[in-house]
């Protein structure tokens, strides 16, 4: 066998935690380093006995990595990460915030072609394998309309913005598709659909000793942006309840084509995930990608890229040859 | 706009028409001639006003077409067509026969190297993005199962099948995935389907005058390879009610892969497709790969590739700064 990918991880919460589980399940990756702000002594990892180092100090291993793989937050420690760390590294990233990937990716094909190394970011599943649906979609099917659906998941953000809401002292809320704008959708009939109509939010709260229930739900379900477009309901919990009932984190999503060929017919492409982890699934796609990333370094390709321009087979360990053989 | 991309199209059945349907939705694209072993006087094209020629003149053209797509069946016309034409043109086709895709590759390959031309094979759904998907599932959940299920649709092979029983005069099978089998797979169980368990055959049979039923249907359920290993109903119609309602070619499938992460959280990812015509929608894939094949042969890539070994932003008319804008 060839020598394993040597992988590294930047950062260390949930994300971090599936990237390493993920590893494990690769036989041809090994872990070789985490790093974290937080003190490396503080740290315990959950499988692999390696190393934790300071964040400080990861320059010190750039020849002992084949990729690095960031698993910072995108509102603050990518934008800065990111570009500092891809002159350094080959580097994969799951940056999120879709209105700045256009000013990402310019600062990470900057800094990945100054260091000549090669980052892949907008790694994850939205965005990452569902833009790769919407491209296929719309590709194949020019006309046509294409929908994404999300949920039934938890949501981080819908979940913070309740936790500030005064009298909750914790909560969680859910994104539920409409499932009849769904079957609407399916049917080939093309519907313009509302926000209303398209998703609904479901908020499980722990109210603090004292607080008013009504005044809270009044508070969620009229807050703009994030619950005042949709219909929202709010159900109370006791602590307890949300504790052994509402702490994995499921996710999952459609993105749904619907187009027309010939003189009319209908065609319908969709694509699903129901995830049981919504982190560690966009780990396990972070690491496949971290294998095309380790390729295309040593092919000599460098600059930042997205997954819309990896071919899909440079994610699999199996050779073109056993691909074509096993898989057309 | 850049100069159009010209298509050929060699074969005028039902993919050809599809293809020349496809082109008309694709601005980007002309179609510039259709090349077919039937008298070009007897043809007549659906929706453009362009020259039918004969297929032995087609060498002529070679300089005039950017991309041929080659729309002759698997068995006959492309182990034959495919490696005599990829010397001379970019060519994309459908090849299906997933037991001799390794042969065929090997030939388009050495015959694409010698003309320098480029060629995309086994392009279509299923060899295409069903193989995409199988890949895409193995990759990011390397441990798990991959299901292929297909229908409702209506298999031409079967169909074939039932047209040579003695006493059938005409008649059509649909395959139909099994919904519990289905429920089963999707719960994330991966649980071992036998043949007969994922589908069902449903077949539509109008009988020759004077033909016995009861040894017909006897004929077809116990027919070894086609129906014996499934449970097959026969359903006796007048030949009006076949042509009224099973003269479209609607089909579909589904590609799940069930697999697990971390300390075993379920994740399941879901590709299906609902065609209301097959040869339709190949064709709008083999369009889309034209596009690809067309910008790796202007980037001197030459050979034969398959689905897996494309970037999917090939397969689209916008941009890649545009891509990342509108679909990551």
């Amino acid at each position: 066998m060839d020598e394993k990918i040597r992988i590294g991880v930047a950062g260390y919460g949930n994300l971090g935690r599936g990237v390493e589980m993920a590893i494990a399940r690769n036989p041809d990756m090994q872990l070789v380093g985490v790093f974290s702000r937080r003190d490396p002594a503080s740290i315990e990892l959950l499988t692999q006995a390696v190393p934790v180092h300071k964040f400080d100090d990861i320059e010190q291993f750039r020849d002992q990595i084949d990729v690095l793989i960031l698993c910072g937050g995108s509102k603050n420690d990518l934008p800065e990460q990111g570009p500092a760390l891809a002159t350094l590294f080959n580097t994969i990233d799951s940056f999120d915030t879709h209105n700045k990937i256009p000013e990402y990716f310019a600062a990470m094909d900057s800094a990945s072609c100054v260091g000549e190394r090669t980052s892949i970011i907008s790694v994850g599943w939205d965005p990452g394998v569902f833009s790769l649906n919407r491209l296929f979609g719309e590709a194949i099917l020019p006309e046509g309309e294409t929908y994404t659906f999300w949920g039934k998941g938890l949501s981080q953000g819908h979940s913070d913005a309740i936790r500030r809401v005064p009298g909750v002292k914790a909560g969680v809320q859910y994104t539920i598709p409409s499932a009849e704008a769904m079957e609407l959708v399916r049917s080939g009939s093309q519907p313009q659909l509302s926000t209303r109509e398209k998703h609904t939010r479901e908020c499980h709260v722990v109210l603090e000793a004292g607080a008013d229930a009504k005044a809270v739900e009044h508070a969620i379900v009229s807050m703009p942006d994030y619950f005042a477009d949709y219909d929202t309901t709010v159900h109370f919990i006791s602590e307890e309840e949300l504790r052994s009932n509402h702490s994995a984190m499921p996710h999952g999503g459609f993105v749904i084509r619907s187009g027309q060929t010939g003189d009319g017919s209908k065609q319908v492409i969709e694509y699903s995930l129901k995830l049981g982890s919504n982190p560690e699934f966009t780990a396990a796609v972070l690491v496949a990608y971290a294998r095309a990333a380790f390729r295309l370094h040593k092919k000599g390709v460098h600059g930042a890229h997205s997954v819309l321009d990896i071919a899909p087979g440079l994610l699999s360990p199996k050779s073109p040859a056993q691909l074509r053989k096993e898989l057309l």
